[in-house]
């Protein structure tokens, strides 16, 4: 038995956060999971079935590198066959009808397992106290209950989701979300858009393990660079507030919330239990804490990939280096509206341009003409980067009405590496040039837009961590 | 010879209306075609070259329903072989350097040749001036030039885009861009997600053709459903607003402004030669035409397929009928954002709604619950149709974390149509549960969106829609 289990058997009060941390590696990263469900019970309107047992149990086995244990339990079953194992698992992932995943978190606790992953819903408020005294009693760490999908680390396989076979990239985005329905959207677009990810946790009810705790684990966790957030309210705002300081020092901080308006907010009440707050409250909480914010699940994703791919962005003058007209005009719009500059290129950059390719106009957006490949690229984003009036570039580059081959764009990762101080972003304007850049784009280290509004306000999300980190 | 072959020969001032109408329907519904290119000549920083001329010429030949004929011209070509034909063209596409284009024009308008798509920019101002004359001396009607795309009608196979192979799929919606790049990009979405298209024209320096006569004979089009605009400039604002207001009493104009800024206008003047006019007279001028405004490509595209599926909304209430929390919180809050209204439904469908599923709160917006299936969300969608507080519904049905499978989503064309009056819009909200979703309705009049956001900014849309024709 090692520390964390010793440790484990402590009352609650007693812990500190260090320790409580140690549990809540538990959840992410545990050497061995019980999968606690049922191949016969099947609730009249909730998620407990046989099917997700099924799906979660596949996953599993499927994914995970460590040991995993399945226990099938059916309607009468009053105790689990967890005492007579020779190794106790360190986390137990329960997915039946409220009362039956009460009695079996009982039994892990009394046993040992140093966390529950519930991923069920529709408790009553007794029952989420009785879950609350097992964590007070035995230290046992509760994620949930209502997490509906649990969690997700790509460094291990561990993946408590029943979405078969689906697990996303590896990568350095963290993502937690109070909603499994959000999660689940989170997680199928980072799964079809091939965004790397290090960990889900979907918090659901999240009476103990919380947004301040997981903050904290995911400041200190290598594989992450970013952390997404998804709430709809929170309990002590204060903590929440200070861990989130302490946290956009090391990494940024990006979130969405729900539940802004008044009706809304009385569903987010029902649905995850939690107190909304007013609107207002939240953003001020927000810009307090360096917490970016932004206003849905694709800003969250866009926003994300910046982060982990670029450096945060000094300056707000911008340079749009284009092979088209029109989207460099609604990209220069877009940046202007996002509280950024147009910036003003030096003279020598503009004569150095014209003079290699006359017949462009070196004003800010440069459009570059139709015909321009990977050589024009090349020499007008190095004279732009170079240029110290350019903070960032926005780079679009068409394949439709232009002369732009996909593999024309393997010259933007290479000039972006000389000036690696200045953040650059990428525009394949559309639905197969995306697709196609993207291709040969999608493992480098240049984030990728499909619309220039959305590269815009990558760059502005780049800016903002800048201010954060400046202060 | 036809009346329009007479017509064209008069001067251009006395034309009425009708009778430049007659030739600019030349542009999209010629008998024949020329293609006027080299395959030898390639502008240094340009469009014209070999691969351009090649690539309309594929497309031509591969989509074109009428005749295609094919001019190659070499640098000393002082005449083209037009005359020796025994049938007058009545379209030619010219994508030479600006000079030898404007020799051919001239020897096409001499001939009969009834329009001309100008493919190629660089024109200078007296050469602009040269081609109106020869509009003004023959009748001859010019789109463009700086084109670069040309026109697209996807009823007779009309493609002189350079994109070979890709033909948007037929539909409803027609869009009129004035920058080559964007609408490459309109096309790129069009293309790669399906929506269907009636007719694209790429108007360039517009000038003659210009967005009035387009409106106006698109207006009169039976294939064409819904008007996108991309506009950088107008020339007539007043006949523009005339012409949009006699439209949209038919068919819905949703427009997108290119720039805005100060910075971008600059750069519109130099890319299209229009004076692009501040951002607040624009803004008014659209709403007294009637003309629905958006922010983006997307946007633009998400609002046509809406107002070509859906009908208008005739008031504000909306409810959102769900299998997932987060996303209809996220739902409601945008619903509210986009100044709609929360429909409050009547207690009686309340009731239904809980009597039939125990479990369900069916306050909106409405949880069903994540096991909800076909049946559940028909009955459910039924009753909130009902609903005489009900004018449109948000659906969402995810497929990950839920029970739901694509084919559930059948169900939803079923029930709408017992409800015409009503729109609705669906959501499979992410990647993945899109894509499958979107296989199973995508031929339906339900309009798909891959966050509810963006389903909510649709019937935005709808709203507005109706507002206008209310007047």
């Amino acid at each position: 038995m090692n520390m964390d289990n010793v440790f484990s058997y402590l009352p609650f009060k007693r812990f500190d956060l260090k320790v409580n941390s140690m549990n809540v590696k538990a959840i992410f990263d545990p050497q061995s999971v019980v999968l606690i469900g049922s191949s016969t019970i099947r609730e009249k309107v909730g998620m407990a079935s046989p099917q997700l047992f099924r799906s979660v149990t596949h996953n599993m086995k499927k994914f995970f590198h460590g040991k995993v244990y399945v226990l099938d339990i059916d309607e009468k079953a009053k105790h689990n066959s967890l005492s007579k194992m020779r190794r106790i698992p360190e986390l137990a992932v329960i997915m039946l009808p409220s009362t039956l995943s009460l009695s079996q978190a009982e039994q892990c606790a009394k046993i040992g397992v140093k966390a529950l992953v519930m991923i069920t819903g529709g408790y009553k408020n007794h029952q989420r106290e009785h879950l609350l005294k097992l964590r007070e009693e035995y230290g046992i760490r509760v994620l949930g209950p209502n997490t509906i999908m649990g969690v997700i680390n790509t460094t291990n396989g561990l993946n408590t989701t029943f979405e078969s076979d689906i697990m996303p990239k590896k990568g350095s985005i963290a993502v937690i979300s109070q909603s499994g329905g959000v999660g689940a959207c989170i997680l199928d677009w980072a799964y079809f858009y091939g965004v790397g990810i290090s960990k889900f946790a979907f918090v659901g009810d999240k009476i103990d393990v919380d947004d301040v705790e997981l903050l904290h684990y995911l400041r200190k966790d290598k594989d992450t660079k970013v952390i997404c957030l998804y709430m709809e309210g929170i309990k002590d705002g204060r903590r929440f507030i200070e861990e989130a300081k302490k946290t956009v020092k090391k990494k940024p901080i990006v979130a969405l919330k729900g539940g802004i308006t008044q009706e809304s907010a009385h569903r987010a009440k029902s649905h995850t239990a939690s107190i909304a707050g007013s609107d207002a409250i939240f953003d001020a909480a927000f810009k307090k804490a360096g917490i970016i914010r932004v206003e849905n699940i694709e800003e969250l994703m866009d926003a994300a990939i910046a982060l982990s791919k670029q450096p945060p962005m000094h300056g707000d003058n911008v340079a749009i280096v284009s092979n088209v007209g029109g989207p460099a005009i609604l990209a220069a719009d877009a940046i202007v509206k996002n509280n950024l500059k147009l910036a003003t290129l030096l003279e020598k950059t503009r004569t150095k341009i014209e003079r290699l390719y006359p017949g462009v106009d070196a004003a800010n957006p440069i459009d570059m003409i139709a015909d321009a490949r990977a050589e024009r690229y090349a020499k007008v984003l190095e004279l732009v980067l170079a240029d110290k009036n350019v903070d960032g570039v926005l780079v679009i580059n068409m394949l439709k009405s232009c002369f732009f081959e996909p593999n024309d764009a393997k010259v933007l990762p290479k000039v972006a590496a000389k000036y690696p101080s200045k953040p650059i972003v990428d525009v394949p304007a559309g639905g197969q040039d995306f697709e196609l850049v993207y291709n040969v784009l999608s493992n480098t280290r240049i984030p990728l837009y499909d619309l220039p509004e959305k590269a815009a306000k990558a760059l502005k999300v780049l800016r903002a961590y800048a201010k954060i980190i400046e202060k």
